[in-house]
């Protein structure tokens, strides 16, 4: 049973906490798309930070390949990063590679330390039931501009699951995870202000993204737990994870 | 004028960040200390990041020692890192050496950058003024541990700075900032609840300096703008700053 639960407010300072396990969140959209994806059929998905590397991946593999440059698609791909899209192209199953800037760096360097696993509002419930068997919990946000820019979208999400877990559990918070309790306190409406006045939220809409946000706001929309099974330098495999679930 | 405030939630962040201006918070208490130091009396404040180089620089210098290890006055040391001591012992004038861990390394690394100033509660008003005159400008939480870990502390103090200088020029805050803001819509009791649950409170009040919490509360008691003259590896040198004031 968690007995104490931080929030990282950036993935660096996830690297700072020894944790049982650590949730990755890129709210808009990474792992909102990855819980999407493996929820809607995809047996798994690799996601990677190098574009050529996505392009090449997909081709051996046969893998549906997803992804953004500034939000759009790039030349090649199947599809963007919309969860929208995403879980119409998931029924046909399989892998999907998804090229993502923020996320997968982080999912790398923590994988390395403990479970880690993908959470998004998407599927807060599921993952922090999930989380709930490890004794310290580190929720980390993912960030923008590489990881290194604090993002109002991870941190709300973040926040969100940080609630669920506290009560679950009755574990002790950190401050940031503290703060992130009394940022939300205002229950839903407060989760979803946060994400939609994000710098993120605010950049995605005005590029016609808005769906893809309400998409995103859906809050538990899926039960998977999305858990990284592989990973090495600029990539993470990831697999709907149920077995950790027991131990909650 | 300044147009855009970022907040960065951990020193890391700040070096992400291409200001015109840095002001370093460390509330708890190094930069309360280095304001109330250079406010009562003290030419100068040498902040050093080794307890051997503290001792040979004051011993060489003739200087003030002041610091800590785990919240106490180090064997040889003149004075602890209470403000409340500091402000009694700063009426000698002359240089003062205060060893620290998290406020130095963030003050050294942003200096290199551009124009860096130390802000907290008891200088908000006074920093935020001198920062006005710049485009962009970053206030940096310097966090626990290091630097690596976010402290709410820190947080609290630099939202009310961010607050000041958002009233003063109208700029447009960053995520974070804007995070921030909106936790201290509150007023001023919900910038003191940040202070005081903040882990870095706690410890520090069940060790017995509850008064320099109190102290560190005291909004506005200086008009000093602390800035970096010079650093180096491990070591920033502080003056009151007032050129960049007219700035504004």
């Amino acid at each position: 049973m968690t007995r104490r639960i931080e929030l990282a407010v950036l993935p660096a300072e996830a690297l700072a906490i020894d944790a049982g396990a650590y949730i990755v969140v890129d709210q808009l959209r990474a792992t909102t798309n990855i819980a999407t994806l493996l929820a809607a059929g995809m047996d798994e998905v690799l996601v990677v930070d190098d574009i050529e590397r996505a392009r090449s991946e997909a081709k051996q593999r046969g893998a549906l390949l997803c992804g953004e440059v500034g939000g759009f698609p790039p030349p090649g791909f199947d599809r963007g990063n919309s969860p929208i899209e995403a879980e119409e192209a998931a029924r046909q199953g399989g892998t999907a590679v998804l090229f993502t800037s923020n996320g997968t760096r982080a999912l790398c360097s923590l994988a390395g330390r403990g479970p880690t696993f993908a959470g998004a509002l998407v599927n807060a419930g599921a993952v922090s039931r999930a989380a709930s068997g490890y004794d310290t919990v580190a929720v980390v946000c993912a960030g923008t501009g590489y990881g290194l820019r604090f993002s109002q979208d991870d941190f709300a999400a973040g926040a969100e699951i940080v609630r669920r877990l506290a009560e679950r559990t009755g574990a002790e918070p950190g401050d940031a995870a503290r703060l992130a309790l009394s940022a939300i306190a205002g229950g839903p409406p407060a989760v979803e202000h946060l994400v939609r006045t994000s710098s993120h939220a605010r950049g995605l809409a005005a590029a016609g993204f808005g769906p893809d946000i309400d998409y995103a706001l859906r809050v538990d929309r899926w039960q998977v737990v999305p858990a990284v099974v592989a990973c090495g330098e600029g990539w993470a495999l990831l697999r709907p994870g149920r077995a950790h679930a027991a131990a909650g």
